[in-house]
């Protein structure tokens, strides 16, 4: 797709562009181990992070922010909760939201939940390759959080996830992959150093939510969504000497990115 | 104020100079997303972080600790019942105490708890604009965790939070503000980039909590608290790249913030 | 113990190959304040961290873990609940266990919990001299966190409650104490600086875990933790110019670890 892949190798700083003036106001439901590091990569972003996971919170917030982030890494019964009212509120409300079903397939708590929210319609669905294999019913979900297939293992289980969700679904790898079902995109950027770091991930999740607030294109928000966090996390290996190092210059790196590095960089096809 | 803010001024080091010789044990019942940054920094500071936010635990412990923290960022059920049970303990045995109302007015569960907790006698509350504005009844919090109001137009507030609850009151923002009612400080320290880190605010209440353990004018110890804090930030600001790097060098800064800093750079009036 | 500690040293290198060669999946149910670190450091020193700490799902994945950690930090009830499913499950399947048993002694619920988990028959307990003089059932588990005893004063407890118990007792300080009951050893490497970082004792029961998959001799494996985790920090340290950069440092310089510095650093007798 040559010239869907030019248009959007276009769109993908001015989305980086428009984050940036609107602040969107994105939601965070997500797991103890890495909302920390998530609240900072929106901030390093331009975007304005709100960590609100409370029943009787959640829903009403969900009306009002501008893109939410539902991550199923660490679900306790609260949370669970607070996740289905989040959902619900949101797909009412228009606001648009992604679903990080981390682990579904191998656990059977989040498995079990992740269905339940997938009826709710997020706009965009976003795994490793084990768990977008897990959601459509094949494979196990791999070990915990690491994924035991390849990306394109689960490109067609991403296309018929798309087709029969009506998601944008994303498959993260070191080629990330991104379809609506009838669109797909891989994005060949980023560095290993990125699994090194917890969260790498999960935020990533929630930079899409921050993206999908500011256009009605979630295939083209996706896209651009992997292409600048990708993009960002290039340059900040070059300044690393190990994923200490990373992490910081990964949020600085997200700080200071200029559209022409997207323009330069994002190796879309 | 001149008197007063000379007297402050010549207070600050002093201030700080106690909390590294006492180490104050600083109870935290804090959100989620800044626990680990929050004891960071009141580690590097010099102080004793314990974050015992759990039933049964969080009031015996209230009762030994030097201060506490009680951050309303994500209320948790069973959070919530510790922070009424810290803050009953903390006023019963004089344990001085900081309430950070965070979001408050635009969520209903933080907003009804914080109204239960100010009856608890705080020590001192800590907010920006929006959530001091939405304590004293006005305006309706802001979008979540960011101030829509400035912090002259809060002082006002401040001013009548304080006099009515007989708490100290803190404003953040690019010029904070700190009164009880009668006196009234501001502080004009600190760096944009503090704003670009999760934590920035929390841990200042964290700090505040910190400060208010080594003198019973919980006024100048706010006062201190704030002005350490902001002119560590400052000195962090000048070795970073962007917020990664800032939220490292500004651990190194507190734990190297000399007393001269405060004296040189504390910018009252 | 001379040969039992050439022994050791010889060992100390293998087993961190051997870690990296299994990449151990390490289930960890820990306290919300160092979450995101202890996933770091099992992430840098190549092992596979999963933050597994709900119930119906904590009990199944400890059974095809490598590797468990129990960390009594903030012990909220569902946690407490998954808890003692795991390290049911764990027992039962051979999964080893390390138990870190955080501020006990000093606080009701989790010496009540830590009592009940000791039945379970964790393979490893890790904890403050303050700590393991409580489990024992002297002393009062310090204040808070912090030890107020030496690690000479608890090698007694220790040896007592490793021959009661039959798990192995590490004890954390300036020198570090390793005792199954009959053999013993200290290892004198590590820096000042990992006790102005939250999480630098709770993410060495992490590594416990992920050292204590690759062989059955518990004894050997805790020691080559310690040594590996207590290098990589006195590494970090000649990088660092505080608490904030040190803690970059040691995850660069855990990822960075080679066997060499093993052999040449660890100090072990």
């Amino acid at each position: 797709m040559p010239a869907a892949s030019a248009d959007h190798t276009a769109f993908v700083p001015q989305a980086l562009a428009r984050v940036r003036a609107d602040a969107p106001l994105v939601q965070c439901l997500t797991n103890s181990v890495v909302t920390g590091f998530t609240a900072n990569v929106l901030l390093a972003l331009g975007a304005s992070p709100a960590m609100v996971d409370i029943p009787d919170e959640a829903g009403p917030f969900a009306r009002i922010a501008s893109g939410v982030l539902i991550n199923l890494g660490t679900p306790h019964a609260e949370q669970r909760s607070a996740m289905t009212e989040a959902a619900r509120a949101a797909t009412s409300a228009g606001t648009p939201w992604v679903l990080d079903p981390v682990a579904v397939g191998a656990l059977p708590v989040r498995t079990a939940l992740a269905q339940e929210l997938l009826e709710l319609r997020p706009a965009v669905i976003r795994g490793n390759a084990s768990e977008i294999i897990a959601l459509t019913g094949a494979g196990d979900g791999g070990r915990g959080v690491d994924s035991s297939d390849d990306v394109a293992a689960a490109e067609e289980s991403a296309r018929e996830l798309a087709r029969r969700t009506g998601c944008v679904v994303a498959v993260s790898g070191p080629v990330d992959f991104v379809t609506d079902g009838g669109r797909s995109a891989r994005i060949a950027n980023g560095d290993a150093l990125l699994t090194r770091v917890t969260g790498g991930g999960c935020a990533l999740g929630a930079v899409m939510a921050a993206f999908a607030a500011v256009d009605e294109d979630r295939f083209a928000t996706t896209v651009a969504a992997v292409a600048a966090y990708t993009v960002a996390a290039e340059l900040a290996a070059k300044e690393a000497s190990g994923p200490g190092t990373f992490a910081v210059a990964f949020l600085d790196a997200l700080a200071a990115l200029e559209e022409a590095d997207l323009s330069e960089r994002a190796a879309l096809s």
